[in-house]
């Protein structure tokens, strides 16, 4: 059980859900020490919110490729240890900071990695998801409020914080503006698969719907077909897309796609000419949109060949920690194919994934059949290799 | 005076504009021999045209930066000798071929580069002005009926093709669908002047109506003011921007700019900072959208950083004949700005360009602002000097 302490100084003990705001809870968390090096699960000591920060218990947390990204430390430059990371989680409130409306003790949330500040010009306009403040920056490892952290190890070394959320502790503070509020009461919505829609679901289905809102009868492919990439073809299953063609280099995938509504596979190994020509020829000419889940800038032009001209839609979806720049000639702009980035699925979270988590109760997208595995905490570097050995959509993880 | 020769054999004379069809026409083209050789003014013969051609008396041409780099051979592959280039132009319907329908013999003509055939896949989508058969495809030299050209020099030598269109001659022979019949009768639009259809202004104005779509109140910034970005200037003046800050290294260019609308100008040479910076100082974060007409990467790159995170639209017009990648790193895509290609500013040239062209009749645009210099045919190397130098926007060229 964890412990909670008077803000820094105290040590008093409480067992229960609702301890006095204003002290440190000594918990435990999933520490990463280098690149690549396994978690240690130790004890550490979490701060109380700040302004208008929000500490929560977390109850699930999921692996998301982000997650591993970082773990293995791809991009140098970004390397910040002991870190807590983890961004794909469910959790209840368990204390709010000063300032903190219409979220408070009890209240079940889901932490965003790519937050709402609802004050920016980003925030105010339409057009993006994007948040000036509470954006996903992945450089970021401390609290915006102060630039420190709210995590240290029992000895009192700070732990950093990973995109905006540290989700694999027992407890994490956040920006209120990367928390939202779920109503989980009605079923079949519920703690544990809320938690997809924290990432990986909300960012594949929101791809199809809110970046390249895909219409009926449209054709889509999808390269690489992970979580977030077979939530896109449930995304464009809801839609009514005509053709959802899923690629990888993993033939079991296709098994499982076919339920979130893929209608032909591509393994690209078994093909003897260039991936694009044969999505060309299923599709008269291209697919109206392709969806790049890969991380990699091969597959990246292929999904972008893949599509028509003169309307063909590229959504990047994967992370891509490397040198190289994209590998597309300006002049092949000319041929009217477009290529965009989506975070988080184009949702506005704290305002847009209310809605989207009625319509996942109301049976538009089924989110059960994501999570593939589940597991206690304490087994977070078998759920890592679960993911690396492309086994697992979504393991959950038990706090 | 041009000779009317009988298809391919004869050698009957004629003055007139109303030869009998089918007969081959001796008359004056600037023929190019090599990347970067002066014009040399020849005699060519040119053929009738066959099944859904239109050969075209030119009456006025002028010289775009599309023309400059086929003449200087910039892209090796795409080299062929002898050509005649030239695409920017206004005629007369001379004679049609077999199956023309809508068109005939004294028409006032403007040849499009970028065709519209009425039946491709694209032709019949709302979404793009690209024409499958009949696009832009600087390696086509040749007619696509036959595979042949419909010009030789006097001892039978092919001479080439260029854009569709070829129009650096006293007559042309085009396809139907690269050819569009413009209501000239009515003041201010006159034969000359609706040479700027053809290329320059649509392409210009267009990306900004069509392919950005830029709204009242927006901001612009755009990179490279030629001909063709002022007419992007225009184009975002008539929609009302509010800001339209061009930018070139060339300061006299924004005394011509402000007529076209630009209501802030820089000179790269002249700022100690990067210019995105300089250009987000100056907009609240960034421009809306982003125009990059200078043909250079380095420019595109900044033009793409100019934009404002979230929604920023960074529209290519510039050519790029660079053996170079796009300089954009794919984790870039991630902070919502967008880069597209816009051909012939997204009109539908036959289907909409007669639209465009009664909306520069009643002066939402003014054609003739653009027009900086004329000069009779012969001197149309003296004409690519004053492009070169940056003198003039258009030159017309009397034929």
């Amino acid at each position: 059980m964890e412990n909670y302490a008077h803000n820094g100084h105290g040590n008093g003990n409480s067992n229960g859900l609702h301890p006095k705001t204003g002290r440190v809870i000594t918990c435990k968390a999933a520490v990463v020490w280098g690149p690549g090096q396994p978690f240690v699960m130790e004890e550490v000591r979490v701060q109380p919110p700040q302004k208008m920060e929000v500490r929560i218990k977390i109850l699930y947390t999921s692996i998301c490729h982000t997650d591993l990204s970082a773990w293995k430390g791809e991009d140098e430059s970004q390397r910040a240890y002991p870190r807590i990371l983890g961004h794909e989680a469910s959790g209840v409130v368990e204390s709010v900071g000063e300032g903190v409306r219409n979220m408070e003790e009890g209240d079940y949330v889901v932490p965003i990695f790519n937050g709402e500040c609802g004050e920016c010009r980003c925030c105010k306009s339409e057009k993006t998801n994007i948040c000036s403040k509470y954006g996903v920056n992945p450089f970021k490892k401390v609290m915006v409020n102060d630039g420190n952290t709210r995590f240290s190890t029992k000895d009192g070394k700070p732990i950093f914080h990973f995109l905006n959320t540290s989700t694999f502790s027992n407890y994490t503070v956040v920006d209120s503006a990367c928390v939202v509020k779920i109503d989980s009461h009605l079923s079949p919505l519920t703690p544990k698969n809320m938690t997809l829609l924290s990432c990986g679901v909300s960012t594949g289905v929101g791809a199809a719907w809110n970046t390249a809102n895909v219409g009926s009868g449209s054709t889509v492919a999808i390269f690489g077909l992970g979580a977030v990439g077979l939530a896109v073809a449930e995304g464009a299953r809801a839609r009514g897309a005509s053709k959802i063609i899923g690629v990888d280099i993993n033939s079991t995938k296709f098994i499982k796609g076919q339920k979130m509504g893929l209608t032909h596979f591509i393994n690209p190994t078994d093909l003897d000419q260039p991936l694009h020509e044969r999505i060309r020829e299923m599709t008269e000419g291209g697919v109206d949109y392709s969806f790049e889940c890969a991380g990699n800038l091969d597959v990246l032009r292929e999904a972008f060949l893949s599509t028509h001209e003169g309307w063909g839609l590229t959504v990047v979806l994967g992370i891509h920690p490397t040198p190289r720049m994209l590998p597309l000639h300006p002049m092949e702009l000319f041929n009217g194919r477009t290529i965009v980035g989506s975070i988080f699925g184009g949702f506005k979270g704290k305002t847009q994934l209310p809605h989207f988590a009625k319509q996942c109760m109301t049976g538009v997208v089924d989110l059960d059949k994501f999570i593939t595995h589940e597991l206690p905490f304490d087994s977070i570097n078998d759920a890592f290799q679960l993911l690396v050995e492309g086994k697992s959509l979504r393991c959950l993880l038990h706090i």
